[in-house]
């Protein structure tokens, strides 16, 4: 409560916390009053009580999520895409491929390029969300064809990016998990609608959304009864513009710590520059990351988008050898 | 180029930039050869060159924003919403309203309100997009029938968030303007189906978006041929937590410079505290705004969304009141 | 508490408190066990309670500053400089002049503008912190007597940034009012030493520091004796690279809730852009802002150092015309 | 130049380029001149030229930095330590102790802890810069006595913080390596001060500082002469508040690009939470950081400053142990 609240206000909060069937603790302190709340407060709408008359601030203790929390479920969850490869496991997931799918020719080189230095997930857009109006949007189920067809031949399991809400179907039926981009992280009816799938989420962190923010968009998915949800570290903005974005490796044990699903690292699109793109990676599975989502193209320079972050095949390649003994020193199979 | 760059890497930039119609300038200072590009670098995709082996970095001198530029168009916009209700013109806009649409009493009272005030727009959510899973999601058609109807009554136009691109039509039926939130500012598809609308459109800077971005997604709606928008300068997430989020007032100014939209301020959102809106909101008004968009609730207590930041009817009345002085001093009829 | 903690670890926490004369109060909820503390928190070490074992966090309810809040003090603080000059009052505070002292003609050239406009306090700086070291680092103490000089002979204070700890004693001598610029604002030592002269301060806030650790800094002066601190809001650092920094107004409102310290606006640092600093010194002033401190040059394009950010005469007498109505709106004085 | 800028101002501009000795190359492009600069730009006073008239932005293409920069010197930087302790040579460096020095019992329970697990140079303050002004303030000299007699025993090398010009020379006589803290990392008095002894320096970077800032920083150093500057990432202030910072290490592999100096990573300062510590050493070694300096005390609890990120001596030597094999993994000796 406010220094200044009087009897009435603090007596006014006790009744509607009462009324919500919680127990209300007044503590009469040196300079003010706080009215402690017994019971879970998820269930408060903290804001109302924020307006209340008196009231200076409502300070939460509990977090706001619950199926993603590692109190609800003390074990790892590990996701199973089938065919032995999963997410989450003893073995990093390895998710590589290029930001659109172009053409046949080019996924096919990307799949057999990817599989050959040990990745078992291909990736690549369909549909391409642009910054500007005047850009290359991707093939559409075309695409998600092509990537189908490609994966199976090279038996990889395979992801793609919605962005539509009314591609949920179409990606349903081609692809074996779906990507929420960092743009979508609180697209909450698209998490409705993917969580009501039973395919697996790679859900990103929004550029700008806390570590609790990103459980909380999980819960919206989980709250739909689809419990496969991976989370993606894929950097944040801030003030320093050479980089991308900003990697924040902290975020990997400490959402071990908050959570029990998998959190798999997205060097690429965090940094932006290929040269970090190995360094990012072998930190991220020594932090603990359960995989990496990185961009692989067979002719980067020849790529129809993100051209400036896509790894040749020859230095996927070089970064997959490199990440071997730091998966070996954190007792992880590559 | 990279310092140590070979002729052969410049010269492979120089070819691809002829190659698309452009006119390459070698200029070889003293530590690295740069190579100027006349011609409108909006048509290069920069990150190809980018990803040409020896090259540096590609720096842009040109906005990448075209339709919404001043340069493009040297007077300002003015939306006509009819009935004499413009935005952008010599008169303020105020746009005022609950955050939910919650009944038709309570947007009954709502309307009288901010009508009685001098307000000319009622805003009202009706499909409201939560942080938490387990919270009130608004009223749908319902509300925006509820809306239609006393806003009518009150000879008010009215504004709503559109959240799921599925909405389009029924809102584009029911409202005189589309909102695009901060969340949604870069869901390019959905800025396309509002562009293919012929209603005004208020376009919130998403949380963690450059102005550049925010002109950018405006060129998205434009480029459908739309060319009713009104830019919202709403707060960016930074550091501070004791605000909301941080109004960064001085985008107001920049964007009349780089761009002939109206600009409104949301100090609601932006702020999160009711305290501060009176004073934030003068302060727009001081610095350029078109106009405003506020919350106000007949009880804020009761609302069932975002309720810390509603104003009373009385706060609202007063706030107009000190806000008549402020438009008088920078030539604006309120 | 964790969740898991023990009853032997709460024991442990309770006894601490008990230790340290506070009164402790265990809570026992539905998930977990939250000890409330009663009595002034601020006397706590709120990191050694963080480090018991079984402690998940440690929440403060009162704030951390004391001496600078609206708690301890409820009238406005009103700073006097003498000959009717004062920072806080019914009067705004308007500071102009040069970013630095350049040489005496220059000095006087800017003196006689900033008086004839309306200024009473001349800013200029002697010691010049550059960001590169091979910038013009300002003339020092021969700087500080032909500011001192030309000043007097205007009629005008004098403010001047410090530094370096060493230079306290040359400048209490010749200039009427020390400013401790953003870059210096946790430095503590500086502030304890100016805050044992009876000169007032103006208290720049740091890049990248919350409104509570600009209280607190300001709480390191006051500590020392010295009551006459006047903040500074001259934006904040984020990811916006369009203005040099984000100017953050909602902190003039908010430090008028928290404070009863004036609080003065920079207009000129906080965007780096001559175009943009009238519409912020209008909103800064239609905020609540105690006044303004803007860099005025005679020639800005043969200034020394923030040439680019230097209003001219002509400009910054316009400025102060356009700053008048809003004075008035505002009822202030001007 | 600005779209509109007339051809007296470009060769206005045209003539102070060649006054200051540099070769100008107007590009008249479709929509606007651009005036090329060809010769070392750092000559140039950027801002000088943003205000002239006609003049839209002055953009650079070298960096603002020599001696610091990978340019300039191919080779990495080993800072010798004496007695075979060096930094950025084959040997990752461990710096750990505690925050600051309370007694000689304390220093040597923590001297003795940290050398058994490995480490070689003992850290500890001697004068704590305290965001309170009612905090433990440091032994002073007394600390660094005991320090230096403890560390010699152990034969451990010692770094500790500088956080006052005045005390250059005490720490000179103590100690074997000045740290500069993320507050100082722009006071550049104090930069210029270290760099003129011939004791190494660990230069932390700033809290909102950018990675050229901070390369910058090191210029300050280094341009009076001493050329054994090692920098810090010890995380940057961002929107997220689970952790104290944010832990940027693609700075690591960044700054190895850039800059030849050696790069120390702080995982204690940057998360504040014991558990994290672990998990981001491992990360920063794999991302090819050359040491780690943590916070390491007999007894966290009991700790007068910075208790609740300080680690137990069992929880040291156990990261201690798993940092092993990830230094063998990157080829570093440990």
């Amino acid at each position: 409560m406010k220094r200044n609240a009087d009897e009435k206000h603090i007596e006014h909060v006790i009744e509607h916390v009462k009324k919500i069937s919680l127990n209300p603790v007044p503590l009469h302190g040196t300079e003010r009053t706080v009215v402690a709340v017994l019971g879970d407060e998820r269930d408060v709408d903290q804001m109302r009580i924020s307006a209340m008359p008196g009231v200076d601030k409502v300070m939460a203790v509990l977090n706001p999520y619950k199926l993603s929390g590692r109190e609800t479920k003390k074990e790892n969850t590990v996701i199973n895409l089938g065919d032995n490869v999963t997410i989450g496991g003893d073995e990093l997931s390895i998710m590589a491929g290029p930001c659109g799918i172009e053409s046949a020719a080019q996924t096919e080189a990307a799949a057999r390029a990817v599989k050959a230095s040990g990745a078992k997930i291909l990736r690549g857009g369909a549909f391409k969300p642009r910054t500007s109006p005047y850009s290359f949007e991707g093939l559409g189920e075309e695409g998600l064809k092509i990537m189908h067809d490609t994966a199976k031949r090279h038996n990889l399991k395979t992801i793609t990016e919605i962005v539509d809400i009314r591609d949920v179907e179409v990606i349903d039926k081609h692809v074996d998990m779906f990507q929420v981009g960092a743009r979508n992280m609180q697209n909450f009816n698209l998490l409705k609608e993917v969580g009501s799938t039973n395919k697996p989420i790679l859900l990103k962190r929004g550029m700008s959304a806390t570590i609790k923010e990103l459980l909380l968009a999980a819960e919206h998915i989980m709250s739909k009864g689809n419990p496969n949800v991976a989370l993606c570290e894929r950097g944040i903005r801030t003030f320093e513009t050479e980089t991308r974005n900003t990697l924040a490796l902290a975020t990997v044990p400490l959402v071990k710590e908050l959570s029990h699903l998998p959190i798999i690292v997205d060097p690429s699109h965090a940094t932006g520059k290929p040269s970090l793109i190995g360094p990012m990676s072998k930190a991220a599975i020594a932090a603990g990351a359960d995989g990496i989502i990185v961009e692989v193209h067979p002719n980067p320079e020849e790529a129809l988008s993100d051209a400036d972050q896509a790894l040749t095949p020859a230095m996927f390649d070089s970064i997959m050898h490199e990440l071997k003994p730091i998966a070996d020193a954190v007792g992880r199979a590559l």
